[in-house]
């Protein structure tokens, strides 16, 4: 099995999928592509039929978008060990995990995320109100499941938060104790911080995603 | 069970959850909230951790989302009947239906739902290139299932597209003949003809869905 991902720095996508095949301990190989290159999309176009990472790669089996490919490897792989047993908590975790898919855009678009930098901005209201709501979620799922994850063992809805928290860190953005309880659980994971690793030594850079910067020089 | 639904016309998110739900004969009770009025908010604030459409309630469960919705009722009412029963298929039809999700930016914003009304707008480029993967998916699985659905038996993925087939006819958009024949099987289905005959009774106007019109009164 085959998992394409972009460039660790900057892909909050392969992040998500990167990291619930990871803690999981499901066996696959990492192909990296570094994002906005020709190689990326010639690598993806004479592959795929989606030209976006994450995308896997099980056989015959192409399946794409980081949602999906963590619905494939918890239906598929996992016996549905990646969501909560309880099928109210289950369907409470899936309401976050789609919630975290389809809306925080001025958060997406003001934040990128960007492991290795330090940045200081201002954000629009669009972008605090954002924030308000993960504060909300972090510290109403810590209230629930203290020192745990967010639905107490690791689950998709995990993997789905991961790039929020590393963005949270480098934007220097202030939370709640109770959220900022469960964002520090989040960095002590060794498979996160091997992640966190490998994109410190990255070098390059997707200007787009330099929110805060003048100068595209961050060494 | 209750569905907490918006303006037939215009809710999208809605529309995916009442016609999962309807065409698998699921009994539920329907609330409609008129879009962007205070009471609209006000009901949701009083009752909802997310102010948005469409809310689904079953005893002390809340459940927000349309994705999140349709996996819930597959989950826990359907004995997982509204996805493919091929563990491939399955992960193709949600790579599909998680792509539905979070893209097509350029189409939403373009041609909002109207289902009512009849369009003739120019398009931007990055919308053209939404509506040519829209035909891609559409004809690619009406070769797989010739006049099927898009996995043969309905499933969440069909739903899921379900305002898109509507969004084309609205905007009159011209389709190969593959994905047109996948537009006229979900035209005809009685269940979403019901849908439409309702969301044209309605007379509110949401003037930010209303495009390519500059005068609004569209009776």
């Amino acid at each position: 099995m085959q998992l394409f991902i972009g460039n660790k720095n900057y892909s909050t996508w392969s992040l998500r999928a990167w990291y619930l095949m990871s803690k999981f301990n499901v066996i696959f190989t990492e192909k990296q592509l570094v994002l906005d290159t020709p190689e990326f999309y010639e690598t993806l176009k004479n592959s795929f039929s989606v030209q976006k990472v994450p995308a896997l790669v099980d056989g015959d089996l192409q399946v794409w978008d980081s949602l999906a490919i963590c619905e494939y490897i918890n239906d598929a792989y996992l016996s549905n060990a990646a969501w909560p047993t309880d099928s109210a908590q289950r369907a409470i975790a899936r309401s976050l995990s789609a919630e975290m898919h389809s809306s925080f855009i001025a958060l997406r678009n003001e934040m990128p995320m960007n492991i290795r930098a330090t940045r200081n901005i201002d954000l629009s209201d669009a972008a605090k109100k954002d924030l308000a709501r993960i504060d909300e979620i972090f510290s109403a799922q810590q209230t629930r499941y203290p020192n745990g994850w967010l639905f107490g063992q690791f689950s998709i809805a995990d993997a789905m938060f991961a790039p929020v928290v590393l963005r949270l860190k480098t934007y220097q953005i202030s939370l709640s104790a109770l959220a900022q309880q469960y964002c520090d659980k989040v960095m002590a994971c060794p498979i996160l911080q091997r992640w966190i690793n490998e994109s410190m030594s990255e070098t390059d850079i997707v200007a787009s995603d330099e929110a805060g910067v003048d100068v595209i020089n961050i060494n």
